[in-house]
């Protein structure tokens, strides 16, 4: 890159980076172009098509179909596929985490576009982050597919009834677009896979959508999030409203009804989140004024502090003529996404700024099953007809006409092939990681296989050996390590008496760490020893109290 | 299951176990079905397709067309999606690994079948496990393709043009079909995707396929195999016979010329292994007699040992009329699942045994960009012809209506699309895993980003400041760690003086261990300490001896 040139660094690769990108490409002259340098940093190489990621969980559409390259939609820009680690705003540079090489790239830019979105928020229900699936990233659709064909094989092959009715319980919290198509698609799979698996009853599956506002679907009006939700109930989804997800653990959600505060569990090992959603953290960071999270910036869409950064799509906060903030869609991070490029253009080449307006085409949600409900310019359509509308409307805005076509042939298969039910297992379970467990639950069980060792964070446990409550477990404690050492069966079930936080490391992870870290092998012993001796006293307690 | 069935149960879900449940159900009249129970036990639920793998890489077929649902090959077996633990042959009975609920399986048996097939033979060269990526299941497939275009993507950004070439360097161990297939197709990926990345010179990408043997697809006719080799190599795919790997790390493929045992290095970030293969650990442990690793079996399929324990497809030994045994191979594998199934009928009736003798039909090997080498029924075919007829043998061949449909439309689509070249990163590296250096190789450099901490199992490094060696790191040492517990640039290079082993433990892992795993911390302190009064030492040495 020639000195001269101008740098313009867009950070996001979401429909509002993209577009930018794009754009900016399109409304420069020849001897602009010549004379700029754009770099677009996105932590995938390609753009998700966020409306048509429901259909990947039940097989509709080909994974890769609902992606799409982002090199082929702006292939003049530099794509940087990496995490951003640090924007420096005094210095007008970004830093770049590194990849295969480790050292950092730093990009210096004249102007930055800031189009990082939102994320999900974990940290806010405790066991969120641990157990939950979220539901936004590619990644998670084609977890959560392979996750629900696991939880039936293992159904299939259940004996234990209780543990059956938990496997195929499946709980989704969210009653957004999101949300509400998840739980669609979902259900719809779930209903077709199970005549796979002669020994299901689908009579059994049990589909529940958490919402914590009053109705599902609160940004359509209320006659059509009516009629989305007495379709859904008569398919069979139990629809909560006023109920919070209040915590996640291995085995239940949690939640709570805002009215009466009435705390209930429900037994499941399938929790999908798709709500709440906070601010980016490299935007919470800026030195930025933010609206409730986002960035603030001026009609013509640049931040007030700095002209030359801008921000588009769900991470910034645009003023709208009418006194209200645009919407989060991609519809109209599209169309921010082009205003960004003309005034980004306009500033280089000190001409005026245009202001941000756009009225809303309307808003569609996909319900399944052929069913769907839209409003689009003020005309409300449902059913059938409404389900067509969101494929022609959804299908003309996908990028590239590739693609394009695989859709068409996907939806074209759909209709008459089978449901597809094989489970992919290529997600590695993390070797160390959190786990949260509420009260009453048990963490391992007297009798099962050990497969991890525990540390506790925080709370506590009994320790409960045949029934009988021997002993305490507290912060700092450490449990399960005499089943992966000795490679025995669990010799006491340890059940939370409190809220728990544990930190656990898996079986082959412990063996190489108590092989190799030094420290870990001595503590280990000495552990195992003491408990050791512990239980010979126990023993030789119990003998003696015997009537002899 | 009532006590008086018969139970037969199958391991293995790969041609040879599906087919011979599947023929089994066939074969038996209503009354006898009504008798028996047939279990299988697979470590997917689905079979893989393995001659249509490779099209995976190139993306010609979507991931799942390759695969092909077990329950709906085999409705009325009773499927086990788990790994089996222990076959204990003397008390007729086989333990399945645990599932969500942490106990074990145990199947009785009266017929048990071995289908367990083989596996690839990690430990045999240094650093496979480690830093190859196996081609042999669809996991790999899948792992491999966007490891390519991973590579692709940092090569696009690279400003080291060794790191460049490393990147842009792709090696296939094992001139069989399947590494023969591998090469062709990335090769043939590889061309069709560079061209979206503008800065990447499609003559700067280079493929080496190894060949132990002296000739490639040992399989076929002298003159297909050598139509086949001049044909990847008027490709650009650089072909050495007679080489071996004899170590892989996560830099470079260290190969040695047979003849004049002349040990080479080639820089890459990719190393795709096909070989070797040996025993599958279950069959390995077994007390029955073995040919070369595999169960030997009489012209029935069932073991000498033991009239009802069976055995078919690669883990087999199975004699032939004409002195051979069969070979291994999907088209042998699904005739012995017949016979066995028959033979398995026919002892339950107390019927005679048939014995197993087949001739083969032919050999096919594709070779990417539609050419193909194809050997049926003593007549040689190469190019489009047998291309084609690869493809129609191939495909009728695939179980299922829906997927031979859904294959179809692939084919149909790559003609005229272009290849696609998202990268979905849902592989998460093994926080606790272990490592292979080799002599000279940096493991880590002074002024990188540290992003794990190593534990020394075996070889000795020089630790090198400035260029200068200024210490050694043996077995049992530590070294890592001041970059993570400081959040600062390496201080050191650590270079391989001998070929060495690590474990290492990434950044988050080793802050939780440190955290909360009793021991870790107070030993992580005091290693610090006592390097950091070393340095203090060393620099208070090297300021006494500057001139004043």
């Amino acid at each position: 890159m020639s000195a001269e040139k101008t740098h313009i660094v867009i950070l996001g690769g979401g429909f509002g980076g993209v577009y930018t990108a794009k754009y900016l490409w399109r409304h420069m002259r020849r001897e602009e172009r010549a004379q700029t340098k754009i770099s677009l940093v996105s932590a995938e190489n390609y753009l998700v098509f966020q409306p048509m990621l429901p259909e990947v969980i039940s097989g509709t559409l080909e994974t890769l179909h609902v992606i799409s390259p982002i090199r082929r939609i702006v292939p003049k820009a530099t794509l940087y596929v990496r995490a951003v680690e640090e924007v420096d705003l005094k210095n007008k540079r970004v830093r770049l985490a590194p990849g295969f090489s480790l050292r950092h790239i730093d990009l210096p830019y004249d102007h930055l576009v800031l189009a990082l979105g939102n994320q999900l928020a974990h940290g806010l229900v405790p066991g969120m982050e641990e157990h939950a699936i979220p539901f936004k990233y590619l990644g998670d659709a084609l977890r959560l597919r392979n996750h629900i064909v696991h939880v039936l094989e293992e159904a299939a092959i259940a004996d234990d009834p209780k543990e059956r009715e938990r496997l195929l319980t499946f709980v989704v919290a969210g009653g957004g677009f999101s949300g509400v198509e998840c739980i669609a698609e979902m259900h719809d799979f779930l209903t077709h896979a199970v005549r796979a698996y002669p020994s299901l009853d689908p009579k059994s599956l049990k589909t529940v959508l958490l919402q914590s506002a009053e109705h599902i679907l609160p940004e359509m009006k209320p006659s059509l999030a009516r009629f989305a939700h007495e379709l859904l109930e008569r398919r069979g989804v139990e629809i909560r409203l006023n109920t919070r997800l209040t915590a996640v653990t291995e085995h239940a959600a949690v939640v709570q009804n805002k009215a009466d505060k009435v705390i209930s569990t429900i037994p499941t090992r399938t929790v999908v989140a798709t709500v709440p959603v906070e601010t980016h953290p490299l935007i919470a960071e800026m030195p930025l004024e933010k609206i409730k999270g986002r960035v603030s910036v001026t009609g013509f869409l640049h931040t007030a502090e700095m002209p030359n950064v801008w921000a588009v799509g769900d991470c910034a906060s645009i003023p709208l003529s009418d006194g209200g903030t645009a919407p989060p869609t991609a519809q109209h991070a599209v169309r921010e996404a082009k205003l960004c490029a003309q005034n980004i253009v306009a500033s280089m080449r000190h001409t005026e700024f245009k202001r941000f307006s756009f009225e809303s085409l309307g808003s569609l949600a996909s319900l399944g099953s052929r069913s769907a409900v839209a409003d689009v310019m003020g005309v409300r359509i449902s059913g059938l007809l409404a389900w067509i509308l969101w494929r022609v409307v959804y299908l003309s805005k996908f990028p590239g006409l590739d693609r394009k076509l695989r859709i068409l042939a996907d939806w074209t298969m759909d209709l008459f092939l089978p449901r597809d039910i094989t489970q992919v297992r290529i997600f590695r379970h993390a070797q160390v990681h959190r786990e949260h467990f509420e009260p009453g639950e048990d963490i391992v069980r007297q009798g099962d296989i050990g497969d991890r060792v525990y540390f506790v964070i925080d709370g506590e446990a009994d320790v409960v050996v045949n029934g009988q409550v021997c002993g305490s477990i507290v912060a700092g404690g450490v449990f399960g390590e005499i089943a992966l050492m000795n490679n025995s069966p669990r010799t006491a079930t340890i059940r939370a008496r409190t809220v728990m936080n544990l930190a656990s490391v898996q079986r082959d992870a412990f063996h190489t760490l108590v092989a190799h870290f030094p420290g870990v092998k001595g503590t280990m012993d000495e552990l195992l020893a003491t408990r050791m001796a512990l239980r010979k006293q126990a023993v030789a307690r119990s003998t003696t109290s015997l009537p002899t």
